[in-house]
């Protein structure tokens, strides 16, 4: 949460002579997004986010995140849509860094989804894999099971740090989801990071989705099982069945899952909560003595990992069959 | 520029409900302010500015500057306007912070102001003196002569990591403006913090006044010597002669300065690069060692500083008499 580049009324007089977008009305700096600096902008024609790419973004593949919004939002799904420059592009530069504007989204995001959350939520996801569904790019999940051996590698040596005989735990895991991973489950586009954070709600009801930058192409089953690790837990890492049923119902009722899909479902979903533990590890480890910020807790998915551990099938998920 | 208290849609519906401006369309947290928590909030109603005070502020002055935005408002002066809920008050609280909503004001900060830039702040701050002359309530200037040496005390054995020989420049500064200081001009409530970061401008005209959290009651003309800081250098810290005269004549163009002001305007300007030079002092002594934030350069101010010390009268500020 931060803004790492500063824009000045100079940079974005510059910025904004190639669009269309009358005089601007005011621009804030908001701490939204952890990797990228953004700005809410509000001209003549509009309100916009205007999100300046900070240099842990690969530059290269910013028009995979770009033509994706584009599509999804021309395939009515609610999300950020590229606001196009004069001669069509979406990227252009501001402050010496690549930067784009999208549409403004209006909506909250819950700290405590319900179960009627849940079950928006589900809806929401498989609308988007609909959508994207005939979407002509390409992104590998460099956060899949290929990337997962080399974070551990980098952390193994100090994973008991978070909590004894967690570099065991980690490497006994690997080699089991290794072994058994699912191959030609149905693929496309998924976000791969549909937390509580990048889901608006207006008045109960899904209003949006935001923050596509880690989508990617990848089994659709493996977004919902990101999504169960997501929403479906309590603050005690309890599994809540019965908003793992609504998430599950309101994903069906859009997009039914497939017998190969629902048998998956415990192995993605340990897969994902594996994902996202590597990942906090790594942050985690991360942080400078006396940092200001502290970076989301491993232990979390500690504990939902241990919870999948257990599962036997997707019922246990809360799914109706 | 941060948002040191996260505020969550049940936070905030709890805060709302003393309001009436409908339902919540968004919430953002914006990097504004260097002391506070501050909010982007739209709702059915309006764009607002919600600010959580965080621990340096204290709370029993708050009514001081709320009830100071609304006085300036309702004189006609373009500043945020405090938001009053049902039973009247300003200001609440929302997670577990003292708390209360402004209008949101449009416009953009400048960089680098010109010198139409510095005539509209002129005439902007004779206008906010003006607006405030019947305005109740009253505010020391913790910032003021009486409060520089002990920021001084504090500091004064490190100041020579700044640059040698600070120490005494400082130290001999301080016992000639402490002889010097005038008593008796003109006073009542002034901004005491108008740097370019608060003030607003729409197509090069001014649009508003923000940040009141330095206001007090202090010498009219001692605010003017506060903007001749901020306003009328260049980056290489050299006067702008052409700057000062706009902002004067801006000035004088709303509120004409009097015999007493104009004699007293060289030794408050040196006060003024005192005062700033002192807090810029403190903080950044005060950081510490890996910290990601850089604080403002003191040096800047000890160039400035030695520019007024170089000054005789008012017209070598480019006062037009």
């Amino acid at each position: 949460m931060a803004v790492y580049t500063e824009v000045t009324d100079e940079d974005l007089d510059a910025f904004l002579a190639a669009y269309d977008l009358g005089a601007v009305l005011s621009l804030k700096g908001i701490a939204e997004g952890v990797e990228n600096s953004n700005y809410l902008l509000r001209t003549e024609k509009g309100t916009f986010i205007l999100t300046l790419y900070e240099k842990r973004v690969n530059e290269a593949e910013l028009p995979f995140f770009l033509n994706l919004m584009d599509h999804l939002a021309a395939h009515g799904l609610s999300c950020p849509q590229p606001v196009r420059a004069k001669n069509g592009e979406a990227l252009g530069r501001i402050a010496g860094r690549p930067a784009a504007m999208v549409s403004f989204l209006e909506g909250m995001s819950v700290r405590r989804p319900s179960a009627a959350h849940c079950a928006e939520v589900g809806a929401g996801l498989a609308r988007l894999h609909l959508a994207g569904a005939d979407f002509p790019m390409r992104r590998t999940n460099s956060l899949s099971l290929s990337g997962w051996a080399p974070l551990f590698e980098g952390a193994r040596l100090r994973a008991h740090e978070i909590t004894p005989g967690l570099e065991t735990l980690i490497a006994d895991e690997l080699a089991h989801v290794s072994r058994v991973w699912p191959q030609h489950l149905p693929d496309g586009v998924i976000h791969a990071d549909l937390f509580p954070d990048n889901v608006f709600f207006l008045e109960k009801h899904l209003s949006g989705l935001i923050d596509f930058y880690f989508a990617c192409t990848d089994a659709f089953a493996y977004d919902a099982a990101i999504c169960l690790n997501a929403w479906c837990f309590e603050p005690d890492a309890s599994f809540n069945v019965t908003k793992g049923q609504a998430f599950l119902a309101g994903y069906q009722s859009v997009r039914p899952l497939g017998t190969d899909e629902i048998a998956a479902l415990p192995i993605l979903a340990r897969g994902a909560a594996l994902r996202f533990l590597l990942t906090r590890l790594v942050d985690w480890l991360d942080v400078p003595a006396g940092a200001l910020v502290r970076p989301k807790d491993p232990m979390e998915y500690v504990k939902k990992l241990r919870f999948h551990q257990h599962v036997k099938q997707a019922a246990d998920y809360g799914l109706l069959v």
